[in-house]
């Protein structure tokens, strides 16, 4: 089980969110407390958007705590847009090309979840990922298959249909090999304008999935999170199963049924 | 707080005791049982003896589980005498240097504990290493600089004089600057031929340690941990307070008050 | 342009030739004699076979100059059976699972070399590796393509016609892509009991491999290399273009035509 | 023999310099052109200044090419003041806390050069550094026990003098043990305002040192290097031996005799 967070709003400090609060990114990734696993401990990422179209990335085969290059980025770089995410590894080597985000051109995804006995059907879903990113397909994760399936069904255009053809994909060939639930995800996603986070399990028992919203005249910011960031259990609402939640480029948001 | 175990007795397979056991050195990295600190991430480090008066060494920056060239190594070494230790870094870098254990020629050591306020010390103490060694430190854990120490009191010659001396030297120093309680420590040391354990701190409050002794005609071999490898609870004798415990080149194990 | 060796003989400690010799792996990682590329400081690995079928592992991404755990492992690690190689990346990651040597079970392969347009035709290489092998593929070079192609076209069964399979398909669909020099190549492979060695080209302009055979009836011993590791220049033969060099469990050497 | 660059102007993606220029830092990394050494792949740093009085600062013990996370970052962050610095190790372990720049608080310096026979004079320095930067050494290489010399002699309140001292001290410590020539420096430094250069050595055969200084009513930028980042020699100025270079808060230059 991985950790993870994303944020949109008026330009921050990375630490802000990463290291700074109550229950940062980074204390989660040294205990639980609504997930049933430990420790993150597998590496690190974090891409955030600046004044190119492309976002800045940093990954890290360490843990994130106790790591200087993280704190001392973490407290220079300031951005309007980040995706973060800590790794608990579940087979796959600890490698960069494993840690989240990955990126292509201006998106990047992070994710939280599995696809079920991969090891069964990562043959076929691989051939389904078209030719002209096979080149960018560094490391080894089911994770990073879905984000070059995503971007294979169309993400580019329409990040909805692409989630829905992706999934459709995966349940159909989990169906097949008679795999009782094939994938169970939350994934944050960006083009460095819009912000969308998804929430979906074959058998409705996703991860959990936060967001955080203060939407006022004068701030239009959300947060989004595998786990609340603070002990304020009010000030976070649950991303309901099956749900897409989208962030546009105004900072104004809308939730969608998948 | 760190972790640590040694074995001295017929040669095993690294591996045996350190990730194959019920509840290896490994396992207990990713979670606390009797200590109160919860992961051991930062580092760790693995001592061997071989044909060579010299010890092999293998350190790392990064968590023992999930480390494959660490799994490799220990499936495929074998040895009659070997130290590990996992780290729990408290504020010093994590860098191989300031992994344990910490070897000088044949010597091998490694340390569960801290010196008080050592910031406040550290100058003091480093001006009592004896010059010969000082192009040896490459860290900069107060661990190290307690080997140093050691060596400068002539462990080479009388471990156990060695470790008096060193003690009433770090809590003279602590004593002068009215720190309360100057050390806390369990040492697992090596010569190559010998194995000791030393169980001592300034209050009476010492790290937990363990040892595990088979010693009948057919077997004479030992084994000595922060914490206990599985949970038979009646296999495990305490290492006293105040206590140096020698297993030496015959196997023979003897107790004696520091 | 990587560099490798291959041993097999009595038992010797790695470093002899990994670390001690004139003109060694390590020296040659520095600097360039025969080839035109500079540095390979992009990760090195070795594997060793002991006394268990599958080898021993040691991989990093970092150079293997000033690497103080490859010092100490190949001081005291002594196999009569290793392959050992040292990398310059040419556009895929530094990662652990992209360097050398790949291992499946007991098999392990090193590699100089490229597919070249790898881009172009990796989908379709990638899909003629069975479905069985596909969640041991943990990197993204060319070269553990080719190693999972080589299992899939029999491998364990018979090298000979494995590799020659193996280099017709890549011929083959090179060929369909107008792609005019499909593949370049030595590879060093063992099953942990016999040696095989191979220089190929498309184009018949392989990249150098050198063998030195002691075999009197005092010693049988045979040293493969991308670049002879001493200057006595006599002392080094040319494995020549097309050819696999076999060196069995009895260490009797034998040439053959690819 | 190490490299560095320092840059001050207007504000500009670190890259610019790092990365992209025809004979770029990270390029030279890979190979020798004035200097007699060879590969710098034992680590490389980055220090920058941005909107807070402390540096950015991001370290690897990864040689500086095909690091995807430099070329990020390198790409993402500018900034008017940086200094880089890529390492040949001659002894010292690779770990970050060797890689330059060095910091404390607001102040930076990196370093390429060496005090001679620093095993025989190394105690005996390190007792002159004040007891309150002590804690702040975490590694083990001479230049970063200048770096706090220079601070114990009084750096934050005047830099031309502070570096007098210590050069005085270390002289005359060397002298005391016969040694003829005691040091031998490069230095780049910066409290985030001024940026200084220093070329000194006892023997007058310091290590290269060019600037290049754009001064006209529309710039007001200085690029200072151990070697020159283009083939252009013209545009490229010598830092005299024994010369402290001094660029202040108003990018005005000035050149004196140490």
């Amino acid at each position: 089980m991985c950790r993870w967070m994303a944020y949109k709003g008026k330009s921050i400090y990375l630490e802000d969110w990463i290291l700074n609060s109550e229950h940062s990114l980074i204390e989660q990734s040294k205990s639980a407390d609504l997930s049933q696993y430990e420790v993150n401990g597998d590496g690190f990422g974090v891409g955030w958007y600046g004044n190119k179209p492309e976002p800045g990335l940093f990954k890290s085969i360490r843990p994130a705590w106790n790591n200087t290059n993280l704190k001392s980025l973490a407290g220079h770089v300031s951005s309007p847009l980040f995706l973060a995410h800590v790794r608990a590894a579940t087979g796959t080597p600890i490698q960069e090309t494993n840690s989240h985000p990955f990126q292509y051109k201006n998106w990047l995804m992070v994710h939280n979840g599995l696809i079920h006995e991969f090891e069964v059907v990562e043959k076929e879903l691989i051939e389904q990922v078209d030719a002209k990113y096979f080149r960018h397909i560094d490391g080894s994760t089911d994770s990073e298959i879905l984000f070059y399936l995503l971007l294979s069904n169309g993400l580019q255009d329409d990040v909805h249909l692409a989630i829905q053809k992706t999934i459709q994909l995966v349940e159909a060939i989990a169906s097949n090999h008679n795999i009782q639930y094939g994938l169970r995800m939350t994934l944050g996603i960006s083009d460095g304008k819009s912000l969308w986070a998804i929430r979906y399990s074959s058998s409705d028992h996703s991860a959990t999935l936060f967001y955080s919203l203060e939407d006022d005249e004068h701030s239009h910011k959300l947060l989004i999170v595998s786990e609340p960031l603070d002990h304020c259990l009010r000030c976070w609402a649950t991303v309901d199963e099956n749900t897409i939640l989208h962030f546009d480029e105004n900072n104004k948001m809308s939730l969608m049924a998948l």
